[in-house]
């Protein structure tokens, strides 16, 4: 297991940590401003939301690393599964274009909910798994690598059929194409006891791994998440796991938070997430 | 699999329902006036919580079985583990002599959250299973049953510290005690996709079944359920994985529903939940 504690060069930002996932939240720091204070602070790269990109993909990533970071991955496509999907495929393969563009090579899915007219999840499982496998493939030109997120069971209905590192394991195996892998968030598996079995199975194939905390009072579903070492998540025992299974990446910070640290100077938000990641990741 | 679609005589009232689980909501009636409401429409018993019954359990336990109907169960301990969680096991020790005196055979446990100073939920499963253990032997001598009631993985944190059937199994197990099972509540287990097979390895063992669903696009953690047939729980499937693992006994709606069935008539959540019985179940 990597030492940490006095090396954060593996740390990086997804930009949902200033609150830039959600329109109208956030300390509404242009990119370049992100970009300068995590050089600044020696950070590996970034993690951007499409919706702060707009057309300047290409600018966005040659500053991201002449600024001698790595953009470390684009959030996200659009819903591949349930009634909130985009009929077709367009729009996902554009997110695959911005992320070829941008210079990443993990672009995340939240796959979406239940698919209207069915009940339970393996119905949407099945059709994600053949959206997913179209997407691979033009994604596979690019050099783009999709990542799969399994989350937290609260999310099942309108934002995701995948629940588990299992899960998310099943359908990537279902896929079976080189560039479709998994993403891990502690903020969703952190309660699983299978984990570290489930991790084991997932070796080679764990594209991302997003760090936060999970509050013992969570007080909203979407936007309270903690920052590391604010809540029960056992963290190392996560990374440990993670990294048992090949895992030798960045570690972004994501940590959608309304009431607490999005209302926080981003300086005073960074550098906490720099000391924390010493300290309890 | 049970045919419920000329019959109801297996329906049962969580008084949840009704919202009488919450201070300060719901329709606010007596146990008599629920009791006269449920045995006019011939279901086979009530669930009550422990706030309703004050020193009363013996006058409303007799009042249900003069009704035709039976006490079906009992909410709840208090937590037992978890910083919430009282120091002792007093007040859990009180719930059990609550329920032998409503002359029930179940009592629920839903078992409270991360013990404080631990990270995780493993060692608060272990705490779990030895205290569950101590109160097993009490409520032995009165005949209650104790159901452990695994939760959606969102009430991690302060709520709960069994997320799965397979983990609420496997803290039985290490209990060991004749009279210590599990409830199963499709709302916190809808998305396990292991299910069918957890629910096997459950056979004998499960005491309680919660029927309501879960909303598509779930608004708040805790008082947004659905009534049956309004979600995506795949209510049948579910139901026949039960009965396969043994399970004969009532189904219980327990619809925690603060801005729509706790707003309306009784009389109408009622009629309801029989028609939705009928055919969705």
């Amino acid at each position: 297991m990597r030492d940490f504690s006095k090396d954060h060069s593996s740390l990086a930002l997804n930009t949902a940590t200033l609150g830039h996932n959600v329109e109208g939240h956030g300390a509404g720091w242009s990119p370049e401003q992100i970009i300068d204070a995590c050089a600044a602070r020696g950070m590996a790269g970034i993690v951007f939301w499409r919706r702060e990109i707009g057309d300047r993909a290409v600018e966005i990533g040659e500053r991201v690393r002449a600024a001698g970071m790595r953009v470390v991955g684009l959030c996200r496509t659009p819903y591949i599964t349930g009634s909130e999907a985009p009929g077709t495929l367009d729009e996902a393969r554009a997110s695959v274009d911005m992320a070829a563009a941008l210079g990443t090579d993990v672009l995340t899915i939240v796959t979406g909910g239940t698919e209207p007219g069915t009940k339970g999840v393996l119905e949407s499982q099945k059709k994600l798994a053949d959206r997913v496998s179209d997407l691979a493939e033009y994604a596979a030109k690019t050099g783009v690598n999709l990542a799969l997120e399994p989350l937290n069971p609260m999310f099942g209905g309108n934002r995701t059929c995948l629940f588990t590192v299992r899960e998310a394991m099943n359908v990537c195996r279902a896929i079976a194409a080189p560039n479709v892998g998994i993403a891990v968030d502690v903020y969703h598996v952190w309660w699983d006891t299978t984990l570290t079995e489930s991790l084991a199975e997932a070796k080679g194939r764990i594209l991302g791994y997003h760090l936060c905390d999970w509050l013992e009072a969570t007080g909203d579903m979407l936007l309270d998440r903690g920052m590391m070492g604010d809540g029960v998540v056992d963290l190392k025992s996560i990374r440990r796991d993670v990294e048992s299974a090949g895992y030798a990446g960045a570690c972004e910070v994501e940590v959608f938070s309304a009431q607490d640290w999005w209302l926080r100077d981003p300086n005073e938000v960074l550098d906490t997430m720099v000391e924390r990641f010493r300290t309890v990741c």
